[in-house]
């Protein structure tokens, strides 16, 4: 069993929070290694964890448990739920936060939507779906507090799961989960994919939701912002200006060398991108 | 005995300090965990790293070496000290940083003042201290900079400690210690508490100085910045707008649902706020 | 051996490359302590990475493994290195990210220039030299991502060397390296060192590139942004205003108690600074 636990919050560096929940992680197993993914997710915004935790958590170890916490609803009704994956244990509240990870890992046939409100999407799957409500309070530290369940539940759960004990020791297994829309590429007729910004990373770099294995190589044209851009580039110093690139998660990304895309093209996250087949 | 460290500063996350004192740490005790509670203290901001030391220590294991450092006196006759409580042992700058932590954990009727200079006021307390000055230099780093003690001094002492060596190894035990001044809620005549606000989170909320336990219920109507707020919430998504919420930290803390009640009310630290008990 | 790694990047705290990098450690030798140097230096600012990188190395244990990636040319033919030095080991690409390191460590007379080009110089070793070109793939995680060697190259090869691989194993012995040039403080024909700005601190002091230990004593004035500063001090608190004072790494710089020199003389890195000899 690994001891590696993650974190992504939208905590800050500046406040008492991430160390208060490291501290209650510690209390539980002082052997864990603590990694911190990024605690500057912008307050409440719940989507932009979900891009970050998505193109972490894959690198690590096997059974490292990942926990993400964006949690305007902390307090409410709102469930905290254990997933576990072939590849790692993911710990949160259930609002959307897992949604690109569940995205990747459950085929659209192995889940239907049952219900939509306030925003979120209610999956029930099939099958092959290993998840539980938090909902044994032994585990949690006490008194919990209805605005930090990040340090008197999920992170002692977090703690606990690093020790070892299984996931269903939480609470009762889950068939369901609920996840936020993810903006989807679509094709246009000629089969072209059209699709969207979905992060803007510390470079300027612009990364889409176009995964470029799909595309039909690197001859094409993408066009962004007003922009034509000729075929796709490996690295960052192969041209001069704008350019596109095959980014390191498999996305295509829009970069400019030397400076910040996003900068330059005066565009963000949301903005179309189109990809042309070389005639 | 627990090998975690935990470090907070003013030292920001650009310069190569932070590291140094890790490096300093590392060099005696490579298996030390060291825990990071923040770097990004306001500059020469002595209170406010006192504050957030006391929102996050309590939470780490007992025995944990919490190393704080916001020092502009560092290398003038200012002491270091080592204070061990019964949950945490704490090496500092004797300059005030540990303000809260002392305020919280002894009564006043436990203290007397003896001196009050440059702002800082001496205590003296009549029994149960346990606390050294850091005077043998068998355990620093030399030579020793007179702008660098968190390297030189702080950071092997804190190792030494971590190692388990007694904190009076370290220097002579001492009876006082300084502070300084901690701003209190006042009583109306009417029993009702007018406080101030101490410190603004990440998020924008506005945590007091009312500790929620002195409250006479939820039943309350809080005054700030001319706006009245009827009762306390449980948690931020409870109801719509601006709220006074019982925070984790067992004070009061004033809210706004999905936004920064900091930036809608425009107040910030020092701002008062009144309870009025429900007639 | 020690499993001590440190990180030193222009990533940022944002994203999900700091993570990638440390789930690619951990997941190669998940013993591995990693301490973050920096990750906010400037995009693409190598020497500002080499400026840091060099004033936090040294005071970690023997044999800790440094990573420092500032890597614009990542994906091209730029080399990644292994540098083996007597107290550490670094991985890094040989765009000069280690120029303060190697400057630090060989006297001119132990090197030759042999080429030049886009800003890059070209150091011939003539012995002492223990450094090894990263190109065996082995021990690379695949596929590698053109954009992302931190990832997939630097990541495993440093998490190779941590468990105690020796430096060959990861590719064939070189006996050059590439270092930008380092702004070096120059003599006037009265003895006395003009020198320049290299870093402006979190506090705003003014690191230079004048060794005290080569100063004539500290009864001397400095000249800088027009001003005239009586004497060396000691430390921040030692007297009012602005002030030179004998730095933490063995630097002369300026500072302005409680306050910021940066903000206060309003100048910055590349400023010239001189000694004078008291008459």
């Amino acid at each position: 069993m690994s001891p590696i636990i993650t974190l992504t919050t939208d905590f800050g560096y500046d406040d008492a929070y991430v160390a208060a929940v490291k501290g209650a992680i510690l209390n539980i197993n002082p052997e864990a290694s603590i990694v911190d993914v990024t605690h500057s997710v912008r307050p409440q915004d719940i989507l932009e964890a979900a891009f970050i935790l998505n193109a972490a958590y894959r690198y690590f170890p096997k059974q490292t448990v990942h926990v993400a916490i964006v949690d305007p609803g902390v307090g409410s009704e709102r469930r905290g739920i254990i997933l576990k994956t072939p590849s790692a244990i993911f710990v949160a509240p259930d609002n959307g936060i897992l949604s690109y990870v569940i995205d990747d890992l459950f085929s659209v046939e192995s889940r239907s939507v049952i219900e939509e409100t306030h925003g979120l999407t209610e999956l029930v799957f099939k099958a092959g779906l290993e998840a539980a409500a938090i909902t044994d309070p032994r585990f949690w530290r006490h008194p919990v507090s209805p605005t930090f369940h990040a340090r008197d539940i999920f992170a002692p759960v977090a703690a606990g799961l690093s020790l070892g004990i299984s996931h269903y020791e939480f609470g009762e297994k889950i068939s369901s989960l609920h996840v936020l829309p993810i903006p989807k590429p679509s094709l246009e007729p000629d089969g072209n994919p059209v699709g969207q910004v979905l992060h803007v990373d510390r470079f300027g770099n612009l990364i889409t939701n176009i995964r470029c294995n799909n595309l039909p190589g690197k001859d094409v044209v993408v066009e962004v912002a007003g922009q034509r851009i000729q075929g796709i580039s490996d690295y960052y110093a192969q041209k001069e200006g704008v350019m596109a690139v095959a980014g390191s998660s498999g996305y295509l990304e829009i970069s400019l060398r030397d400076g910040s895309a996003c900068d330059f093209l005066g565009i963000g996250v949301g903005e179309e991108i189109r990809v042309i087949s070389a005639a």
